[in-house]
């Protein structure tokens, strides 16, 4: 058995990644790996119906939103189940896991873009989590111009807080990842995802050519 | 304007809090004071949503426990929902409030009961709540045998994960409510909770005479 491996894909909205890590999946199982692809929040029941909660607030109060210090919470308690139900024990056989969005997602959207410092960031996925890190995280980045389009091109659910808030929001997430992979460039892989879908993942499969076994 | 006071009954199961709850609110009232009455986890639609799945589980997956970790972070994000949207509300209107149980019990059960550190916990409520701790909290202790014969009168539902835990459990957490009032003597008041209601109501009363106006 080899080793499982740990990818997370990360970036703004409409940089790819859920596409991107479709094909990623796609391209290792073609390679004869076990692959678990997931998504944050969310992957398992528990996580999903968090998931639920933070989208689409609770019933007979759809109208508002979480504080953003409830909502940090809240997406660690996410993490922490999708971390102890479903990623852990799939590492744990030898899979491969394919994550969309994990705790960088957090650091750039409850940190960067909505007020909790760092620090707190961290430490609520030290107590959640156990501080778990993937072997990679893929940063898919593409220009404004590009994510704008993209967005506008889906049928954008309204009642989805976090997609729908304004454009100096994605800006701010957008440079706060950007930060990140700066700081800790050996934890991230940059990719260009202002190409065709196909163009992507290449460069995906490029970065990710060293832990191929 | 007088100031709002904030006081939380904490105590085991089967001690008799929430019909102490009430009848403070309600002597409370007669006094001419604004009262909020309130429980965690719960006490707004976002807490009562929380407290729903705390308590049973997700949809398809009833059966399965949150982790240790998770649970704390949820119950920490019902507190956050709670403490920004009643009662800091309801304390800068100069209304009393009324909580049964706070962070307490979540010393209680998941630190002293379910694994977490009693540091973990406190960063916990210092990110969700900013620390806001109750002018006095009530501890109502019975002894084991009164706690277990109350208990056995309610129709305890079967699929409430924390009311269903066994009597090491319990006592786990009794032992724990103690120890904190020994160390924090002067944020507690211990009240009797083995005689009948009212003469259990006698003793919170003469415990918040110094609060009274």
């Amino acid at each position: 058995m080899t080793a499982g491996r740990f990818i997370a894909l990360e970036g703004g909205e409409g940089a790819g990644k859920s596409t991107q890590a479709r094909l990623l999946a796609e391209a290792l199982r073609e390679r004869g790996l076990d692959v678990v692809i997931t998504r944050e929040p969310g992957g398992t029941p528990g996580a999903e119906a968090i998931r639920s909660l933070l989208l689409h607030g609770v019933e007979g109060d759809e109208g508002v939103s979480w504080n953003p210090c409830a909502e940090a919470l809240l997406f660690a308690a996410a993490r922490s189940d999708h971390v102890h139900r479903l990623i852990r024990p799939a590492l744990a056989t030898g899979a491969w896991v394919v994550c969309d969005r994990y705790l960088d997602s957090s650091r750039a959207y409850q940190g960067g873009g909505g007020g909790l410092s760092e620090d707190d960031i961290t430490v609520l996925h030290r107590i959640g989590s156990d501080g778990l890190l993937p072997d990679l995280t893929l940063l898919v980045e593409v220009t404004p111009e590009i994510a704008v389009e993209r967005l506008a091109r889906r049928d954008v659910d309204g009642t989805d807080r976090i997609g729908s808030r304004d454009s100096a929001y994605h800006a701010r997430v957008a440079r706060a990842f950007s930060a990140f992979a700066e700081a800790e460039p050996a934890r991230f892989a940059r990719i260009d995802g202002n190409g065709d879908p196909a163009a992507t993942h290449a460069l995906v499969l490029a970065a990710l050519e060293p832990l191929l076994p």
